[in-house]
């Protein structure tokens, strides 16, 4: 069987961590060869990039900070996902160039068309195989992200940001139904999970 | 008097460091306003990107590294570069994009068209009004090298390297010979001196 690079992102407070778990446990049923990444981060290299790139101390311009995002991306393609993908072992990253797309993009207004240069630069013609966009309206993406963790420089934005980090998600994935799976995270857990759990068995055809 | 971007480039140990020093006397004399800079580096940003880079420790591919080359740019150009210029203030740059030509193209092998890709993403239609091109045989500058610093990653490359660094760094000068200046610096210091600064007088006018 071909493996497979599944990436899983959406707006903050949409779910990630929970339903990573979920395709984490499809997985281990399975006993399918698998390994879990993260972006930014994933590799040493990237993860020191990450430190710089979350740290509201950091003096980091928007163009800088997409250059860092995509050598980041550059190293951890190159470091975990292609030799993984190339030992028949597959791929789930938290967050993927989408991320790129939507909150550097659609949040920051970095144009779209100057994100799809670096995206080719880097990636060539990779793309994911299947993308889970996790969507839950703002007030709920808000209020998550309110009573969690500790804000980093990306979450101290505003309502207005978030709204067009979502379009740019939403977009893409209308774009390409082929390739994204939107789930709406703002439902009874188990629903979402049953969710997640049959786009996997219908993606690898069990 | 519209401000100049000037840059200094060249092959290690083709006597870049004693003649900033000719550039910079050169800028006293005549009372222009100046800034001198470097990359990579030149900005506290790039300052930690070039701590990566050049520390033999740090795994870095090489189209990482050229993308990191381009962030610690871009933030040099928004930070000290571009205000600059902006203000009136020349400014002088040891090392820019030809070097990233030449190091990561030229001896490394980077596609030099995808290297052009990224440098119009980080510099859009900006250019340096001149660039001084030091100038020395491959073995005059192994000999400067071998006495003098500690060698760092890209100076333990071999001989091969630096020649095809150098094939590079004279095909741009020849590709366009109104902003590049060779100066031929396996001469005596005194005429090396006179020749940068009558080409300083040249392009300013004097």
């Amino acid at each position: 069987m071909k493996a497979r690079f599944i990436t899983l992102d959406g707006i903050d407070g949409a779910g990630k961590s929970t339903n990573l778990a979920v395709i984490q446990a499809w997985f281990e049923a399975r006993k399918l060869p698998v390994v879990f990444t993260r972006e930014p981060g994933g590799t040493p290299t990237g993860e020191a990039l990450r430190e710089i790139l979350l740290n509201p101390e950091t003096r980091v311009s928007l163009r800088t900070e997409t250059l860092l995002m995509f050598a980041a991306r550059q190293q951890h393609l190159e470091d975990v996902i292609l030799p993984a993908l190339q030992n028949g072992v597959n791929v789930v990253s938290d967050r993927f160039t989408d991320a790129t797309f939507a909150y550097q993009g659609g949040g920051r207004n970095v144009p779209l068309r100057d994100i799809e240069v670096l995206e080719n630069w880097v990636q060539g013609g990779l793309r994911p195989d299947l993308t889970f966009l996790l969507d839950v309206p703002l007030e709920v993406s808000m209020a998550r992200i309110e009573k969690s963790r500790e804000k980093d420089r990306f979450e101290q934005e505003q309502a207005d940001f978030f709204t067009r980090v979502r379009r740019v998600y939403l977009d893409r994935a209308a774009a390409n139904p082929q390739r994204y799976a939107v789930i709406d995270s703002n439902r009874d857990k188990e629903q979402v999970r049953q969710d997640i759990k049959n786009t996997l068995n219908r993606h690898f055809g069990f």
